[in-house]
C-alpha cells in the first residue's frame, strides 16, 4: 500500500471510505469503541477503550480523517501534535456546536431560521416570546437522527421541554420552519483549493431518520447554484479539505441552512454508482492530496436506507439496476444497516422500483406502494 | 458476513471479486502460493505450499470459485468431495486443454481456425503440409499472455519450433488467422439458468499482453448477436455457473473462436464502472445463487492496463472521468499491476484521454500520442 489514512470512527462511512481507498492502494485504519465494527474487514481497528489506543492509532497512519462527527476534540488535539487531520479541527468544533454553527452561517451570509441561544428556563421562555411558536428546541452539542430535539407547539410544553433537554446545558431554540422539502448539498475541496459539488439530494425522512434521497433533487435547477455558493463559502472560509455536507430546507423564502456535517453523508451514498466519482473516493483523494474526480451524475438515482432489519438479498437484487450495500451490522430497531441504490436505465422507472422496494423492505420508512418520485 | 466464497487464486481478479462481494456481506477466502498477494487485504489466504493448506481452504468457505484458470484439477477433485465449485470442473478441464477446447467448439458449431493435434516432429511436419504456413504452434496445456507459443512462418523453423515446444508433450498447430481485430465476449450464467452478456470488447495487444480494451467494440452491432449465441451455447452445454469469457478473431469470414477462459477476464475490467453490474459482482451473485444484475453499459469506456511500472497516481487521477485500480503488486517487467478505466461524459473524448495516458504511462503498450479510438 502506498499510503495509510487513519479514520476516527469505524462505521459504515469508514467502511465505504476504505472500499474507495483500496483501488488507489490506500489503506485505512480506524479508531472506534467497538472493534467489531463495519470497517473491521478493511483495516486494523484501534479501540478507543484501550489504554494506549489513541497513540497506536496515531502511529498507524500517515494522514487522518474522520467519519464520526462527534470525534472528541481532545483526541484531535493529541493527534495534531504530530499528524495532520482533514477536515480541519475548526470545522469539526463548529459542527459539534449548533450555536457556533449558526454563528458561522450568519457570518457567511448563509440564511438560517431565526434562533435563540437557551441556557435556562427563563431564556427558553424569552425565546418562545421572541420567536413565537412552534419552535424546535435542540441541544447545542450531541444529538442526531432526531434525538436531542423537542418540538414545542404550545406554551404549556415549556416546562416539559426544559425538563427533557435542560440537563444538556446549552440549547438552541429555532423557529419552526415551514418547508416544502429538505435537500442536502455535498461538496469536496482538495488540497489545492479545488471545489467540486454533487447535485442536490432531496431527502425524505421518517421519524427523524433518512428514508431515501432522490438525486438530482427534482426541480432544483434554481436551487443548485445557491446551495453550491453557500457550501463553497463554508469550504473556503474553513480552508476545508475533504467532503462537507450542508443540509438545507426549501422554503417559500428560498433555501435555509439547517446544519452541516464535516464528513461524507448518508444522502451522498447514491454517488458510489450514480456519480462518476463518489463522495467516498473524492474524500479519500482530497485527504491523500490527490486531484479530485468528476462529481457528474451518471444516471438519476434514488438511494434507500435499510433500517433495523434486512430484506432478503435475493428479493432486492432481483430488481432492475439495483445496487445493494450491506454494512455487516446486526439488526436493531432504528439502526442504519445498509442501503440500496436504484439506477434504472430510464429514470421514469424509479417510481416503480421504489414501490417494489416498499413491498420488499421489512421497514419501508417513507416509501409506499402508491408513492411517486 | 452472510456467506463465504473460497477462491482458487489470490491475484487481482480475486481482489476485485472480493471487493464486489463485500457490499453483499459476502466474505472471500483465497488459496494461493504466495500469501502476500493482491487479495490478502480482503480475506484470509491459505497457502498452496502449506501441508494442510487445501483442507484449511476447503473448511474456510461455503461455496467455491476460481480466478486462476490453471487451478489443479486434483485440488478440485478433493474439494468437490465435500463442497461445490462454480464454474463446473468440466469447464475448467476443457479450458486447460486447447485440444479439448477446440473439440468442444467443433461440437457446438462454434467456428475455429483450422487446426491439427501435434505430438511428434512428424505430426508437426504433417500439420504444416495440411494447414499450410504460417501456423501458430501452441502447447495444449499451460501458456498465457503469448507464452508457450511459436509462430512458424517457414519450413526451416520446424525443427526449432519442435525443440522449443516439443518437450511440453501435446501441442496444437493452428492455421495463422488473418484477422482485422480481436474481440472478447463475457457472459454470466446464474443458478437458475439465466444468461446475461456484456457488450463485445475490442482488445488491443502489445507483444501478447492486453494493452487496452474498447467497450462497446466499435462497429460491432452485427457481431454482438453472433458472439452472444456462441457463448450462450457454451454456457448452457456446460451447465456453467458464473462468468465465462470467449476470445474471438474478427475475420473476413466472420468470427472465429480463439479460446475461452472459465473466469472473469482482463477485458471485462471496464465493467466495474462502465456497466450497471460488473463482471465481478455478477460472478459473485451467480456463485452465491443470487439473481444476476444488468450488464448494460452506463457509458462507453476504454480500459487500459498498467504493465510493469506504475504511473504517478496524481497524473492519472487528474484526467477527466478516470478510474484507477492498483493491485498492490510490486513492479516487474511485463506484470499486470493495475488498470485504468476511462469513462468521459462524451465518448469522443476517449481518443484524447488515451493520447494523454500514452504520455503518462511508463509503459504505454499500444497506446500512442497519435492514436484514434
Amino acid at each position: 500500500m502506498d499510503k495509510t489514512i487513519g479514520i476516527f470512527g469505524g462505521g459504515q462511512l469508514g467502511r465505504m471510505m476504505a472500499q474507495a481507498a483500496l483501488p488507489l492502494n490506500i489503506q485505512c485504519t480506524f479508531f472506534e469503541a467497538n472493534t467489531d465494527c463495519p470497517s473491521e474487514i478493511l483495516g486494523p481497528v484501534f479501540s478507543t477503550k484501550a489504554e494506549n489506543g489513541l497513540q497506536q492509532f496515531i502511529n498507524s497512519a500517515d494522514v487522518f480523517s474522520l467519519e464520526f462527527e462527534n470525534t472528541p476534540l481532545s483526541d484531535v488535539d493529541v493527534l495534531t501534535k504530530s499528524k495532520t487531520l482533514h477536515p480541519p479541527r475548526q470545522a469539526l468544533a463548529i459542527a459539534q456546536h449548533r450555536l457556533s454553527e449558526k454563528a458561522l452561517f450568519d457570518e457567511l451570509d448563509i440564511p438560517v431560521a431565526p434562533y435563540k441561544a437557551v441556557n435556562s428556563l427563563d431564556s427558553l421562555k424569552n425565546a418562545v416570546t421572541v420567536l413565537g411558536l412552534p419552535i424546535v428546541l435542540k441541544t447545542a452539542t450531541g444529538g442526531y437522527d432526531g434525538k436531542g430535539q423537542f418540538v414545542l407547539r404550545s406554551e404549556d410544553q415549556i416546562d416539559q421541554a426544559w425538563m427533557e433537554l435542560g440537563p444538556a446545558g446549552e440549547l438552541v431554540a429555532e423557529s419552526f420552519v415551514t418547508f416544502s422539502r429538505e435537500v442536502s448539498i455535498i461538496a469536496v475541496r482538495g488540497q489545492n483549493g479545488d471545489v467540486k459539488t454533487w447535485p442536490l439530494a432531496e431527502n425524505h425522512h421518517h421519524h427523524g431518520i433518512l428514508s431515501h434521497s432522490i438525486v438530482p433533487a427534482p426541480n432544483s435547477a434554481d436551487l443548485q447554484p445557491v446551495a453550491q455558493d453557500y457550501i463553497t463559502r463554508l469550504l473556503n472560509h474553513l480552508n476545508y479539505i475533504g467532503v462537507l455536507t450542508l443540509e438545507l430546507f426549501v422554503t417559500s423564502h428560498g433555501l435555509l441552512a439547517n446544519e452541516m456535517a464535516p464528513r461524507v453523508h448518508n444522502s451522498g451514498h447514491w454517488s458510489i454508482e450514480g456519480a462518476v466519482c463518489s463522495q467516498f473516493e473524492n474524500h479519500v483523494r482530497a485527504v491523500a492530496g490527490l486531484p479530485l474526480g468528476s462529481t457528474e451524475v451518471v444516471r438519476p438515482t434514488v438511494m434507500v436506507n435499510i433500517i433495523g432489519q434486512y430484506p432478503k438479498t435475493e428479493d432486492v437484487l432481483a430488481l432492475e439496476g439495483v445496487h445493494l450495500h450491506l454494512y455487516d451490522k446486526t439488526e436493531r430497531e432504528g439502526r442504519k444497516i445498509g442501503h440500496i441504490t436504484l439506477m434504472p436505465n430510464d429514470s421514469t422507472k424509479l417510481t416503480t422500483l421504489c414501490r417494489q422496494l416498499a413491498k420488499i423492505l421489512p421497514n419501508p420508512l417513507s416509501l409506499s406502494e402508491d408513492m411517486t418520485i
